[in-house]
């Protein structure tokens, strides 16, 4: 998970270098003169492929296409398209898994962490949208896609673990299962990488955070 | 819409018929014998296939073998793999914009209309999954999927504009867009889609109803 981190400080770094231009559009002008691609440029760039065009519809030849690189030099960045999903998928569940991890070490209720939980889960979401998009449109045609599954999987079970403690201990409702309640909230979660794109909206993901959680606790109604 | 709705009924009464079978697993040998594949059958079949496959993957030679039809008989009951497409959109979004309708043209309350969108949304998804799940993953490659995106953004556009009136009321709260509220609530609503299999849960759709609105309304807190 370490790898994962500097791996996604990195993306970042990347992410803010190139804000002018709208994401998902290529900019081959704008790479002309440049020495060439790092690691971390061709995974982006790979990922917003996969997202695009499905993963199983990218070829490592169009993905060397895209980058206007040969299959030999992108060969040299990774050992292949799985190497890359395997990565990508890594980056966006090791997010989740942490998050988790660190709110289950806290001390406090387990209505506490739930709100760590969900408030960290949105921070990963939006800072790692491209990841988590991917995350969420596996479907499980290999290995290293029901290997991710399976952490999902898991993951879900974690947090439903949590919503029935904090049920328990009488601050969430208990009249709707703690399997449904989870579900409901990471498909209020998730959905944000449907909508939310940070460079064309004044909510910043704090806001979001904020209002995420408050819908999840709170719901609609004026009070 | 009303072709719409008697085509929802032909599949609600299919689905029912095949109900022994698992969903989504093909049963060739229980086909053997049949007289052949009414409209309404062969629509089901091609939507669980562009489900399973995407789209895009499917071509009218797979539908045709997984029917085990020549490509002769299928033109007999579509036009066109696109027309196909039309019709499962046009159902999934038909439905969901009779609840839109339906409630608008209802005494009463925003808050209440509202509460009449999102119970008759989520009855919309638990009927109709396989055209919503088509629906919720068309992605714009073609003129009939460019106009299912807009007829959505239309019927978001509906739904905040009644969020809105139901933040002046002051029925609901008032510190959340309305526009960041739909997309949170239909988060919630759509990602039903993902994981509600009624012939695997005892969560009866009436039952999910309830749960949704009162997460959506009232939040997770216990009161």
């Amino acid at each position: 998970m370490s790898t994962g981190s500097a791996h996604a400080r990195e993306t970042a770094s990347i992410a803010e270098a190139s804000e002018e231009a709208p994401a998902g559009e290529p900019t081959p002008r704008a790479r002309r003169g440049r020495p060439g691609y790092d690691r971390a440029q061709v995974l982006e760039i790979a990922v917003r492929l996969f997202n695009e065009q499905g993963y199983d519809a990218t070829s490592v030849s169009s993905l060397a296409a895209e980058l206007g690189l040969s299959k030999a030099a992108l060969y040299h960045h990774f050992a292949s398209k799985e190497q890359i999903l395997e990565i990508a998928l890594d980056d966006a569940l090791g997010g989740l898994e942490s998050v988790l991890d660190g709110a289950l070490a806290d001390e406090g209720t387990a209505a506490t962490r739930l709100v760590t939980v969900i408030a960290g889960a949105v921070r990963v979401l939006t800072s790692r949208l491209p990841q988590v998009t991917l995350l969420l449109r596996v479907h499980g045609n290999s290995e290293i896609e029901r290997a991710a599954l399976e952490r999902r999987r898991i993951f879900d079970q974690r947090v439903a673990h949590l919503v029935g403690q904090a049920q328990q201990e009488g601050a969430l409702r208990r009249d709707i299962r703690p399997s449904v309640t989870t579900r409901l909230m990471f498909g209020m979660i998730n959905s944000i990488i449907e909508w939310y794109r940070p460079a064309h909206t004044s909510l910043t993901p704090e806001e979001l955070v904020d209002d995420v959680t408050r819908v999840i606790f709170d719901g609609l109604r004026a009070r």
